[in-house]
């Protein structure tokens, strides 16, 4: 059987997940990494591919998944589609999702091809979780509690308010969808402590939140990409009060990030043209192997 | 906007439960019940309802959701998808599901209709987490963990042991998808407690399984359609290690069977002819509403 040519677009953290995911998957390979400057001088497990700037000098690829920030991904995907390549990215502006995909849908359906949009853990994998608890309890409250992890949109906030060398917010779950904010700061020399600290709290980003401000030595020091949810619905089944869901994970961020990608690569062959969110695509699509032996072993 | 016009054949347990689900759910009525003795007697819910033993005496019908024991559901669905009626049903002899498949697909696609099978929780709606769960994490261990919760077909065999009067087979759960099961019996006058007890701990269903059987004076007096169930799964995300992944849920057994009934009849509408199982679905179809309603508000 031939194996899916993938193509990953962008080199940062996820980039690199999604690179050994791709690798761990038998039934697809990697078409080449497609890179601002083609360059994969400090990164010895590119060797063995091929690092371009423009994704046509890599030959037939099927799909392009697109590693780059959320806000890189509609110029990208656009252009993609319109070679007819496929393209699945992990865009997470929540509020921007459904323009995103109406931007994408005529194109890829123009030019035969599929884009997987928001296909990360959240929004991805657990919106299928969410939707799936909505149908089992129509009626009810889903609380979504994330962390503890890092937040990068928090993260970059803090990195951006003068006298900030390093930041590092970490999101911690107090229940019922609301978070607390532990952010870590190192400081350039000289700078105020108490300024930051206000400045900080006083940012849209924490002005809602319980924010928490310490000056710590080192920011590398505190990484680990460890992150967590859990997702909670108690409704009603028919007329049934009580019903209690839940759905927890404990996980490397990028690295089920990088996989949820390399699934939605997958599942973007056997869809029709078109923009479609995790929700929108059977989770039978996003596994390999043969159909009746995955229905024999799952459901 | 027209309504989904559904039957529910079989009123036992899970039927009443469907009924309710379907009460609730906006864009769908009820067009019947359809019983082998057409009688709504002992049934005040049913007054507002026609009550037939034939399905076609009820006009119009797009879905049927047979709420009947599992070896009734393939004759069942045969005559009903001949007839052009889409199916749902919640079959749950796992290692038969392919087999009903097989045979329906090709009847369902001859007809135009659909036929949506083993739609219950499990196999269902867990089958929908297993599958996503596995794809999040492609190499690994998942284990169900069913209860603490009655098993029906555990309850049934001990019922057929000469002296049980009425029994009870409870499901617990010891982790690794290993359980024990505490039997709860009611004997016949004169019965001997030592035989029944070695009958049932040397019966196919229990021979492998840690089993505890004791004696009661009601067995109805410890009846609770209380179920649940623990999935979790450990496993590597690309080339990560101990990524840790995990459902829970706590709930009416025949309410949430019932309610997966209904969300998969509405799914039935939305489906190319054939047969499915629920992991060949896209969840969002399991919902009502605008689907870009559905997107903004869950993805």
């Amino acid at each position: 059987m031939e194996k899916i040519k993938v193509a990953i677009v962008g080199y940062g953290n996820v980039g690199r997940f999604a690179l050994e995911a791709l690798e761990a998957a038998e039934d697809m390979e990697c078409a080449g990494i497609v890179r601002r400057n083609a360059n994969a001088e400090g990164f010895p497990e590119l060797q063995k591919y091929k690092v371009v700037s423009d994704i046509r000098e890599l030959g037939k690829v099927d799909v392009a998944i697109l590693a780059t920030p959320s806000r890189k991904v509609e110029e990208n995907a656009l252009k993609y589609l319109a070679l007819g390549i496929s393209t699945v990215d992990s865009f997470d502006i929540h509020t921007k999702i459904l323009d995103l995909r109406s931007t994408l849908a005529p194109v890829a359906r123009e030019h035969g091809a599929v884009s997987v949009i928001s296909a990360g853990w959240d929004p991805g994998s657990d919106s299928v979780v969410r939707t799936l608890m909505e149908g089992l309890a129509p009626k009810g409250l889903t609380y979504t509690n994330f962390g503890p992890g890092r937040s990068m949109g928090h993260s970059v906030a803090v990195r951006a308010i003068e006298g900030v060398r390093d930041a590092l917010s970490m999101t911690i779950p107090v229940g019922t969808g609301i978070h607390r904010r532990m952010v870590y700061v190192e400081l350039e020399p000289g700078a105020d402590f108490a300024k930051v600290e206000q400045a900080i709290k006083n940012d849209a980003y924490f002005v809602n939140d319980e924010t928490h401000v310490m000056q710590v030595e080192s920011v590398d020091a505190l990484n680990d990409v460890g992150h967590g949810v859990n997702l909670v619905r108690k409704g009603v089944s028919g007329k049934t009060h009580n019903q209690l869901l839940e759905f927890n994970m404990k996980i490397n961020n990028p690295a089920l990030t990088g996989q949820v990608l390399v699934l939605c690569a997958r599942a973007a062959m056997r869809q029709a043209p078109g923009c479609y969110t995790m929700i929108e695509i059977p989770v039978i699509d996003l596994l390999p192997g043969d159909r009746e032996d995955l229905i024999r072993h799952l459901v």
